[in-house]
C-alpha cells in the first residue's frame, strides 16, 4: 500500500446560514483545502463526498457530490457519494485514502458539506432520527439525546460522575471554542450557565448539546512521495483508518469491549502506536459529557478515572493530553455530516502548529500525534459506523 | 495492487414488491451470493451498499446499509453506504473492488437495493428527478425520459435512425429477458406491439422505457489468490474498474468523445484488450434506444453503424457481440440503486456459463471476456456517473 498524507485541509466556519446554498458551503472548504494543499487542482483525480441529510432537507436526493463538485469548477473526475450517519465524512475520507493507498489515485479530494438549517428545527431533528433503523427505533420516537442520555446516566451510576463533572466537560470546550474562528459558537460558558441551562433530557441539558448547523470541510489526500512537490508545510500522513459498525450495547459496554475501543485499537495497531503516545484529540462530543466515556474507551485513562482527567484539567489546552481544541461537536458546531472532516482539519492544524489561540502544546513542542473519534448513526443497540484516524507529523 | 475476484453473486428477481421490506430484498440477494461464493460468511470483512431513494421513498435517509446487514445477521465489520444515482451499485461494486485491491480487506460484500414501487408513481418519478441537480434541471421539469428523448432525437437526424429500430432493440431485449428468471417483464414484445404503445416522449414509446422496480443484487469479491479456498466454480476477474462523471454533453457529443468512450478507453486500457476482445456485454439501457448509442460509444462498431447491428442480429443471444442477455433495464428492471449490481451478476453467470436459456455463445465455447457499463444522474449537460467493468474467465 501507498503511504498517503494529508496535504491541505479547509474549511466553511460552521453556523446557521441561511442565505448560503450547501454548494457554496462546500465551494468555500474545497478551495480553502487546494489552497492550503498548494497544488495544481487539475491534479486531483477523484473526490469521496459526504453528506447526511441532503435528501429529505434539501430534496437533493442523488449525485450530492456532483452537483457539488460541478458547482466548485471541477468536471470529469470520478465523484463517489458517502454516506454514514454523523460519521459520514470520516467515511469520506477514508474512501479517499483507500483510494491512494490502493495506488488507484495521486491526488485526491474527501468532502464533507450538511446543511440542516431549513427554518424548521423539527424537520431538521426528524431528519436525525432516520440514522437509526426507521422502522424500529427511528418510529419509537427514541431521539439521540434520549440514547445519549440513557448512556450517561447508566455511568454516573457506575463511577459517581456528577452533574458538575457532566458540565465541566462543556466549560473547557466552550472555552476551546471561544478561541476557534471556525466554531459555531463562541461563548464560553460556566458550569453553573451550562448546569442551569433548560434540561433536555435528564441529566443532558441544553449546553451539554450539540445543536442544528450548517458547515463543510475538506481535505486534499496524496501519496507521501508526491507531497513534497507540492507543499512546504510539515507533512501531516494518515498513520492509520478505522472503520467498524457496533456489535454490542452503546448502553451496557465496558470501556474494553465498546466500539469505539475496538476500532481505536485496530487504528492503533496499524499505526504501532498506544493510547499514550497521543499529544492532542478531536472525539465525537455530540451530547458534551460522551466526552468522559470517550477518555476510556480510547483508552487516554482507565476505567472509572475519566472524571479525574476533566476534573484536573488534563484534557485542556495546555494539559497532558487535550481533547476536542476546537470546541468539539458542541461549540465548533456538528453539521452532521461535515463533522468527520472537521475534526480531521483541526488535527492537522494542531500538528503543524497553525491552530493559533488553540494550538496545544505536545510532549516535546509541537504535537506529533494526533486522533480523531467519528460516530455515526444508532442500528440494534449500538453505533452504526464509528472511524477512527491516527495522524503523524513527519517532519 | 491485488488481483481482485469476484466470487459470487445473487440477486433478488427485479419487480413490484408491495409486501417485502427493503431489508428483505436486500437479504436474499446477500445470501444467495455468499452461497454461491462458497465462503464461509465470517470471514466477510466489510460491506458497501449502494441505495439511491430510500431517504425520500423509505424515509431511511441515514445508514440504509448497516440497517440492510443487521437484518442478514452481520454485526461489527465496517458498512459504507454509497450513492451514484442510477450507477449506485457499480459504485458500491467499485469502492469493495478498490478495498480488496488495496490490501486493506480480503473478502468483502457489495449490495445494490431499491424499493422504488411505493403505490405512488407520481413521487417514484419525482425522486428520480433528484438524480439531477434539483435547484437547475429538477425544478425545470426536466425528466429523465425527456432528456433521454432529446439525445436519440439528435441521432435519429443525424444517422437516419428508424423508430422501427428503436424498437428493434425492445424487441431483442424482451425475448431476452422472456429467458430470465430474474426478469420484471417476461413477455417478449414485437416491433409493432412496441410502437404502437403510447408515445411518453417523443420518439420513446412505453414499452422503450425502463420501468419502477424493486430488487437487490449482492456480489462476493475476494483477492484472486484466496478464491480456490472456497470455490469450484470458474473464477471470474475484475479486470478493470473505471468511474467517470461526464464532462461533456449527453445530447451532442461524438461518440468518441462521450463519457461512456473515455470511461471505457480506461477500462480497455487497464485490462490491456480492446472492444474487439468482448463476448457479452450487459449495458445501461434506461430506454432501450440508448442501447444503439452505446454499441458506439463502446467501440463495438464504428460511428453511425449501430443500427446495422441491430437489424441483423448481432447483438442477440447468438449474434457476434451479444447485448443485454439479461434483458436490460427495460426488461429485466432497473431498481436503480440493484441495477449496477444486476448487471456485473449477469456478466457473471454468462462467463461462468450458468446463464440457462440466455447462455451466450463465446468466440471460442463458454465467454472469456465481458463488459457492464452503467450510467447514473445528470448533471450540467451530462452523465454524473458512468461506470465500466471488465471481466475475465481466468479458467
Amino acid at each position: 500500500m501507498n503511504r498517503v498524507v494529508v496535504l491541505g485541509v479547509g474549511m466553511h466556519p460552521f453556523g446557521k446560514y441561511p442565505q448560503k446554498h450547501i454548494k457554496e458551503l462546500a465551494n468555500t472548504a474545497i478551495w480553502a483545502a487546494i489552497r492550503d494543499a498548494g497544488v495544481d487542482p487539475r491534479k486531483i483525480e477523484a473526490a469521496f463526498v459526504g453528506n447526511c441529510l441532503g435528501g429529505v432537507l434539501l430534496g437533493q436526493e442523488s449525485v450530492r457530490g456532483q452537483v457539488i463538485l460541478r458547482h466548485a469548477g471541477f468536471k470529469g473526475i470520478p465523484v463517489v457519494n458517502v454516506e454514514n450517519a454523523c460519521a459520514t465524512a470520516s467515511t469520506a475520507f477514508r474512501m479517499a485514502w483507500l483510494s491512494v493507498a490502493s495506488g488507484v489515485h495521486d491526488v485526491v479530494l474527501a468532502v464533507g458539506a450538511e446543511k440542516m438549517y431549513i427554518g424548521d428545527t423539527a424537520r431538521s431533528i426528524q431528519a436525525l432520527t432516520m440514522a437509526t433503523d426507521v422502522e424500529v427505533a427511528g418510529n419509537m420516537g427514541l431521539q439521540f439525546t434520549a440514547l445519549y442520555a440513557m448512556a450517561i446516566r447508566r455511568k454516573m451510576d457506575k463511577y459517581g460522575w456528577k452533574p458538575e463533572d457532566l458540565a465541566k466537560v462543556v466549560e473547557k470546550n466552550s472555552y476551546h471554542g471561544s478561541l476557534n474562528p471556525y466554531a459555531q459558537f463562541r461563548k464560553p460558558l460556566t458550569v453553573q450557565e451550562v448546569l442551569s441551562s433548560r434540561m433536555v433530557a435528564d441529566p443532558i441539558t441544553l449546553y451539554m448539546a450539540s445543536s442544528i448547523g450548517d458547515g463543510a470541510a475538506a481535505a486534499v489526500l496524496c501519496r507521501e512521495d508526491l507531497a513534497r512537490k507540492w507543499s512546504e508545510k510539515p507533512i501531516v500522513r494518515v498513520a492509520a483508518s478505522a472503520l467498524r459498525s457496533g456489535q454490542g450495547s452503546l448502553l451496557e459496554a465496558h470501556p474494553r469491549e465498546s466500539t469505539t475501543w475496538l476500532t481505536a485499537r485496530e487504528a492503533y495497531e496499524q499505526a504501532g502506536i498506544g493510547p499514550e503516545d497521543i499529544e492532542v484529540a478531536e472525539v465525537h462530543d455530540a451530547m458534551a459529557p460522551a466526552e468522559l466515556k470517550l477518555y476510556e474507551e480510547l483508552g487516554f485513562c482507565p476505567e472509572g478515572e475519566a472524571v479525574r482527567l476533566v476534573r484536573e484539567g488534563k484534557t485542556g489546552l495546555q494539559g497532558q493530553i487535550p481533547v476536542n481544541p476546537s470546541g468539539g461537536l458542541c461549540s465548533r458546531g456538528h453539521p452532521v455530516g461535515a463533522t468527520g472532516l472537521a475534526q480531521i482539519a483541526e488535527v492537522v492544524w494542531q500538528l503543524r502548529g497553525e491552530a493559533g489561540d488553540r494550538q496545544v502544546r505536545g510532549r516535546n513542542g509541537i504535537p506529533r500525534w494526533g486522533l480523531t473519534q467519528n460516530d455515526g448513526g444508532f442500528v440494534d443497540g449500538d453505533t452504526a459506523a464509528t472511524a477512527v484516524h491516527l495522524f503523524q507529523r513527519l517532519d
